[in-house]
């Protein structure tokens, strides 16, 4: 069920016209993952900057072609790129893969966009300003390019930790974001990240604001190549109307076009899982209203009714959405008409082969 | 003016149809373009292979950013990537990139399939079988992504020496291509090119037609990655219309096709420039005769009223194709239904603009 969480009428506006859209999907990485406790992307920390390229495989193939398992939790829940994956399958929505900055290459065509991985924030610059600029530049130019051949985009991510390095640009951007911003775990280790930031703030010299004005400074100092990506995606195809489809990394992006181009705004929603928006650790509505007057359309899965232990674990506060999976269900709800239940039992479905698969 | 040149019922109906179209530029290179005399692309030996990433972004940038200069002849011809610049700029014609074994990647956004150069087929073996086969999946994967985002597409190649590479192609699947593969300069070296086929044949044990069925034996031998890329895009998004936007190594590419999907052919025409469907030195009508029904669609791009002598060159066996400057001046024309008179000019002051910002 397609809710409109946040702004609601331009939200309907925007889903009543969002028909036939083409898929994104950025993959990045920070070594700012390596931090302890910090996320359960990856089954183990050397692990880690496998799960984009995984990401992008298991959508495409059903398998991971980079790594042996498909990108888990240590306990097994599916990476939420098996609900992508069937969402873009039973509507027949493209996707492209672009490597905006992770340290291993997916295994399958993707576009290449000059980027690089961030470094670890608590110790330094996340990416030198040369590189921001550039991957800026050129995923403008991308994104001018696919917004000429196809006038509904959605956009989702890859990228472990993206949330800490999401909270560290947002606090330097003047959002304070402190205890707003989502996890993959139901305990959200809100103070891990917090002291995370910090230390990046202090090291840089950043205070809650002061890099306001200067974005490009901010995501240099302690942001991720995905969110200058995403953004530049979303300013160069900005005549096309785009989901960002994530949870509160978004807000990161909504912050960096406010300053970019602000127009851009106009052109887009955020599309994600009601396990986000009704998530009682973290408050991307309140996020979101900081910054602009974006909707925000989330999407109800009903995986409490799932077959699987592993995908009722989502509605647990587990993983709760990342791979775009929230916006890409939305969207491929609104281009194919299928029922909740229909895209349900293929999410099940999908889960019984993709452990076969494994097996095999 | 446009002229339907072969099978003009078909491409009549063809070009009718086609409209707004994509267009994909394959970069590749083979070591084979480094045997003496066998091209001019490129000013001298040690830049050739910047000649295909150099095409790509003089066309996106109106500049390169890899090298200095343009890529021209060593007197100064420009290279057609400058027609196919002006033909999608006028048009609006997105360009995507698709790196197809370029020996330098080009500075600008690009579509990565994990291709790899070809090898000079005098000295040993093209490619590995299993890298044509890695390239050859991709490009299949990723002709279906963008045919589903684009119902016409347009595919021309930047590779130097790709006619000797296509004569050798042609040999091994049975099309006898001596003295019909054509060349960027008046006094086609027909016999150069037929000295490193034989050498190549030779050392490699294949003998006229004996690959006939192993088209991709045939490519891993002696053939090149930009022709099993435009193979694989092409039966991926056989859906589409393509056009094929080059001169006598497409026939190869048609040759592949036809053993590898022959009903791709159907969607499928030839777009190439006047130069080389009246060249005296070549003969592409009797190559694809021979291979298939494929419409070869030409346009007259009267380049003898042109301003610039470097240009005037064209229509006296210089340069002639390139970069897909002839299917992209056709689709150009299809979309914007400009008059030639306006192409000519926009291609004359474009040539003004790019001495000036070479010079500046």
């Amino acid at each position: 069920m397609i809710k409109l969480s946040y702004n609601p009428e331009k939200g309907n506006s925007f889903i009543k016209e969002f028909k036939d859209p083409l898929f994104l999907l950025v993959l990045s990485y920070t070594e700012t993952a390596e931090n302890d406790g910090i996320t359960v992307a990856g089954a183990d920390k050397s692990l880690l900057k496998y799960t984009p390229p995984a990401d992008a495989e298991f959508i495409e193939y059903g398998y991971c072609k980079s790594i042996d398992a498909i990108p888990a939790t240590p306990d097994g829940k599916p990476t939420p790129a098996l609900l992508t994956r069937v969402a873009l399958r039973i509507a027949d929505i493209p996707m492209l893969v672009i490597d905006g900055g992770s340290k291993i290459k997916p295994s399958m065509p993707y576009l290449d966009i000059s980027s690089t991985y961030a470094k670890n924030i608590v110790k330094e610059d996340a990416l030198k300003i040369d590189d921001v600029k550039r991957i800026y530049e050129n995923s403008i130019l991308l994104g001018r390019k696919l917004g000429k051949i196809s006038k509904y985009i959605v956009i989702g991510e890859s990228i472990p930790a993206g949330t800490t390095t999401a909270l560290a640009l947002l606090m330097a951007m003047g959002i304070d974001a402190r205890f707003k911003v989502s996890s993959s775990m139901p305990n959200n280790p809100h103070n891990l990240k917090l002291d995370i930031v910090e230390k990046a703030m202090k090291r840089s010299g950043i205070e809650l604001g002061s890099l306001r004005d200067k974005p490009l400074d901010a995501v240099s100092h302690i942001g991720d190549a995905m969110m200058i990506t995403v953004a530049g995606l979303s300013i160069g195809a900005s005549n096309s109307k785009i989901l960002l489809a994530g949870g509160t990394q978004m807000c990161a992006i909504l912050a960096l076009i406010k300053v970019l181009n602000h127009n851009t705004l106009d052109n887009i929603v955020i599309g994600t899982t009601k396990y986000i928006v009704d998530d009682k650790d973290s408050n991307i509505i309140s996020l979101v209203k900081e910054i602009a007057d974006v909707p925000i359309i989330s999407i109800d899965l009903g995986l409490e009714r799932s077959q699987h232990d592993g995908l009722r674990a989502y509605t647990r506060g587990f993983v709760k959405e990342g791979a775009g999976a929230g916006g890409a269900c939305i969207a491929s709800l609104l281009k194919s008409n299928y029922s909740n239940n229909k895209l349900l039992n293929n999410i099940d479905e999908e889960y019984l082969l993709t452990i076969k698969r494994q097996r095999s």
